[in-house]
This record gives structure tokens, sequence and C-alpha cells, in this order.
């Protein structure tokens, strides 16, 4: 018997997305199937599964998900629950004619990205990848005032934010200056002074130390205002010598080769990226130069890739949580059945 | 002629400190000599200069300034100035026997410092060094919700402040535990829920899911509450098996072998050090053992090495510059002439 009793779940999951939501939907009696990877499955394993008469079906970026899919589960697939605020993956359209809900994991995992995009500014502008270097590879100097380098700071600089993430919308660049918070704030004294301007994009670019890219990816076509290859060889140029990118959006809002080439040039002063144009970066990637090592940072996608953030079942904490919600919500037929109600489902125009 | 005329002091560096400072004291006639380095010059050096008649000597944690030194400048040497808050290296019984006032740069790096904490805390926690490695290496796998490793969150964790620092007080150990700010600050808005409580040194390693040191040196026999191995075998163990440690304050106040123990058995999650019992970290230091590279970060003492914080002329920014202000403070008279006035000489007591 489960909590549901009568109706057994069967579920397929493309991969293993943590003990504790696992657990949620085997603790409700769902019979769950996690294809182990850890790499994702083949289209066809997936449409084998989905054929095989599972009711939802657990995915991740790297499985697409089309008509193909769809017309595999006519009949038995409810629902495809994405375990990612993106879904470029999933042909929406496709979704939409075979009325299947999807859903993502919006939000939640804004924090860790946040986060991370002012660590990524620290770490760069701080030169900590480079001092750690030094100490591990034994070439720690005697003390120096300024040998073998300095980093700048971060403490009461101007930082630019680039659209301002979820919040954002397409139809104009505002951009935020703000004068960025004081550390003491980690003791729990209160800043004396903070501020928050709106201006316009080009303003933002020309007034910061730090510029900090949070827009979403939008082609030209899909809207007015692309920022594809918004931050590209003339954007570039408007940014201070001595200022600092950083990007935790999207990777083709950066043109890299225009960037691998600023920072060679130090036409600014440094990068910090977690997105690339291509994932993971290839080995003969511009921005891997090692002439250019000192100034740009590099990360794995891993803005999100937070404990809490990725596995906590607590569907307001963790994208797995979330994500079992998201499914159970549409199994079970939470919000009166009607997945124009349901928080986590993106698709809503299909029921509209 | 010079701003001064009359007098043209004649000053000798035993390091450079930069164009900005250096140039302010050219540009008021001094007579400037610096040791270029980049290593320190010897003590024989340096005793020679002062024998030669040099009326300020700016020094580094690194030379030793003693009897000897100040007995060779009797008659001509009125000033030691030197480019750090530490001073170790100067015999202050001796300067005060001798009657010459030595300054440091108090203050100006704390900002530097306590932003640089912050940053060790967030590259150690999210795993910032592993995931440029996986990127440098060619090591980064396909997207997975939870391989090859997570993070910890910063965001809303609990941070003990062990000591206060410049307002650190040696009688007692008072340490802060206070919810982290919450990053959503980068975007100016305000935290809705922020505080600070004051706890017992115990209780503070108990609760947190972060310590951060911040108290002096003191050894037995200096004072009834030393911290030279504040965090050793014993303290280690009442962290939480989740939390990290993060040192900037000095090496010795962590006991290193018990650290590196602790971090091998996984006692605590990890531990970011910029400072170590011996400074450069000896090959053979136990923390640099691979096995625990994944969660030990290791950094040259470099929290106060930003351009501005080392470098600025201005005595309230740069160190550089509170270092020629002391010096001018005293070889011009500045406050009348009185040591005791002056807000950079440190031993005020040989005047008292």
């Amino acid at each position: 018997m489960t909590p549901n009793d009568n109706k057994r779940f069967r579920v397929f999951a493309t991969s293993r997305i943590g003990d504790p939501a696992e657990n949620r939907l085997r603790e409700r009696g769902y019979a769950l199937e996690v294809f182990q990877g850890p790499e994702a499955p083949s289209k066809n394993l997936i449409i084998e599964k989905v054929k095989s008469g599972i009711d939802g079906l657990i995915t991740t970026l790297r499985d697409p998900i089309d008509a193909d899919v769809f017309e595999a589960g006519m009949g038995s697939l409810k629902v495809v629950a994405q375990i990612a605020v993106g879904f470029d993956n999933i042909n929406r359209a496709d979704a939409n004619k075979y009325k299947i809900p999807f859903t993502n994991t919006a939000d939640v995992l804004t924090e860790a990205t946040a986060e991370f995009a002012f660590f990524m500014m620290g770490m760069l502008a701080r030169k900590m990848w480079q001092s750690e270097r030094l100490v591990r590879e034994q070439k720690w100097p005697s003390w120096h005032p300024f040998l073998p380098f300095l980093g700048d700071e971060v403490t009461s600089k101007t930082i630019a934010i680039i659209g301002t993430g979820r919040t954002y919308h397409n139809d104009k660049y505002i951009a935020s200056i703000q004068e960025l918070m004081d550390l003491r704030l980690a003791r729990g004294i209160q800043k004396e002074k903070t501020y928050i301007k709106y201006v316009e994009f080009e303003e933002a670019l020309r007034g910061a130390d730090y510029v900090s890219i949070h827009v979403p990816l939008l082609r030209e076509g899909e809207t007015d205002k692309p920022t594809y290859h918004l931050i590209n060889e003339k954007t570039l140029k408007l940014m201070k010598p001595t200022a600092y990118l950083v990007n935790s959006s999207r990777g083709p809002v950066v043109d890299e080769k225009a960037l691998a080439k600023a920072l060679k040039e130090k036409v600014i002063a440094g990068a910090a990226l977690d997105v690339f144009e291509k994932e993971p970066v290839p080995p003969n990637s511009a921005l891997l130069d090692p002439e250019i090592a000192d100034r740009c940072r590099v990360f794995h996608h891993f803005a999100s890739g937070a404990q809490i953030t990725r596995l906590d079942v607590d569907p307001d904490k963790g994208m797995a949580g979330r994500t079992v919600q998201g499914l159970i919500d549409v199994l079970e037929g939470n919000y009166g059945g009607d997945p124009t109600k349901m928080p986590y489902v993106v698709n809503k125009e299909a029921w509209a």
C-alpha cells in the first residue's frame, strides 16, 4: 500500500538526482528506475523506457526531449520533470502539441548562483588562484610590498549588474550600479551608505570596476533586444582597463574570441567565467591560452553546484526536491489537476 | 629648493614600496635610496647605510632592527618606518632605549583582509579551485546533478568570528555568531534579518558552519589567555564535521599538525589558510599532502595584497602612503614634534 494507494506510479530518471529526492518518491510508493550514468542515456533508451508505459520522466539538460519521446509516451507519459532552470533540450512546441506538462527548477538556485558570482569576482580580482599556485609549486617568495603580484580590492568598488536575473525584462536593458557591499557586514556592522542606481547599459559598462552578467540568452529573432554576444569587441572597449568581467549567466552572451583578445591586449583587467559558448570548454579554446591564465578564471558551469541547492528534498531549497515536487504535482493531480496552477510547470500555455 | 628648503632628508628603504609613495618623498626633496631587491638586504648593508648618516629608514618585516642598527644611527637616525601592521622584527626595547620612534601601518589593511577572508570561505566551500582544475586539465565531465563533486553554500550559514580583529581585547575570548550576510545585498536589497550574538569560544565553535579566526598571536607568558595553538586537536573536535575553518590572522594560532590530521580524518569539512606556522610553507608541510588538497586552500600571506591597500600614497588608503606619512611626521616635526601625538608611531611609551 502506498500513501496514494490504488495507483503505483512508474518513473524513469535519466540521471541520479540524489538519495533524499529519490527516496521521497520511493517512500510514496513510486516505482522509480534510475539510469545510473554518470553519462546520459541514449535517446533510444529514453524512448524505450517511455514506450514501456512510464507515467513520469525525470530529465537533465543533456536529454533531447521532443516529438519522438512524446509520441512514444502516448497514453501513458504524463509529465517530464527537468532538474534545471534551463530547458533548451525540451521542444516546447512538441510538448504542447502532445499536451505534456514539463517542469523546471527556477528560483531555487538563485542564491547559490549569486554568491558564486560574487566569489568569482573575489577569486579573480584578489588573484587567489595564482596565490595558491605559488604555495603549491614552492614558488612563494620572500615578503615584498608588491612582488610577485598584487590583486585589486572588491570592497567599496562599483559593480554593474547587467540584467537583474530572474527579474530581468527583455524589453529594456537596465543595469544597476551600486557601491559594492562593505565586507564589514560580515561582522554584522551595518553599512552606512548603500546605493543602487539604474542606468543604461553603456553607462554601466563605462562606470564599473566589476561587470557581472545576469541576462538570459536571447538570440536574434527571439526578441528585439538580443543578448547573444552582448559582450563583444565593441562593448568590451567601453569598460575601464582596470575593470573585471564576471559571467554566470549563459556562455553565448559573451563573444569568447573577442574576450580572449581583450584579455591578451589588456583592454580589461580580467574575466571570470562559469559558462561558455561551448561546454565543456574545448581544449583549443582561446580562453585557455596560458598567456592570459593569470587574468582568466574558468569554472565548469558550477554556480549552482552546492549540496543543498542541488539535492535538498525541500522544493523550496533543492533542485532535486523541486523536480520531484513538480512531478508529484502532475501525477497526483495537485492544484485540482490543473497544470496552469502548478508552480513548477513551464508550458502552461498548452492549457490556456 | 625643496618644500622644506634648508633640510634635505636622507632616507634608505630596504625594499621598494611603489612609485606613488617613493615619489611623494622625492617630490618633497628627500634624498631617497631604495634597495631594489626583490630580496631583503643583509643586516650589514642596513647598518652601513644607517652609519652613513641617514635620517630615516623604511623597513619590512624581513629586516632585523635592533640595538646594532640603532647604535649605528646614533646622532643621525630619527625614525624607522615599517610597511606592515606587524613589527616582530623590530626590537621595541632597543628602539625605546635609543629613543627612536618606529611606525607601522595598522588599520589601513583591515578591509582588504576581511574581504579576503570572506573570499577564502567561498573559494573553499564552493570548491572553486577544484572546478578550475577540471576545466584546465580537460576533465570537465558531462553535466550531472552531483558528480564529480558539489560544494557547500555560504549564504545564510552561521559564521563564528573568533576575535574581532583590531577591536579584539586579549582579556576575553568573545566570538560572534551571526547569520552570514545574504548575498542579495550584492543587488542592493537590504537583508531582512541580521543578527550578531556574542557567545563563548567553545559555543561558537560548536554552532558554526564557518569559523574565521581574527585574534592576534599571543604566546604563553604574554597574556593569561594565549592564542598560540588556540585551534588544536581538542578544539577542532568541537566543530561540526560539515564546518570549515578560515585563518587570516597568524599561523601559530592554528596547530597545523592537528589540522592536517583533522582534515585527513574528516573531523571538519575543510580549511583555508593565508598564514602558517612557518612561512613560506615548507615543501614537506602536512598541509600540502595531496590527499587533502580538495579540502585545504593555501595562500601566500596575501590577504592584504591588493593594489590600493599596499601602494596608495594616501595614508588613509595605502600601507605605502601610511609608511611615508609616518616617516614625514617624525622628520618634519608634525604634531609639535611630539611622537606620542603622532598617529602611526608605535612605541609611544618611550616618551611617556
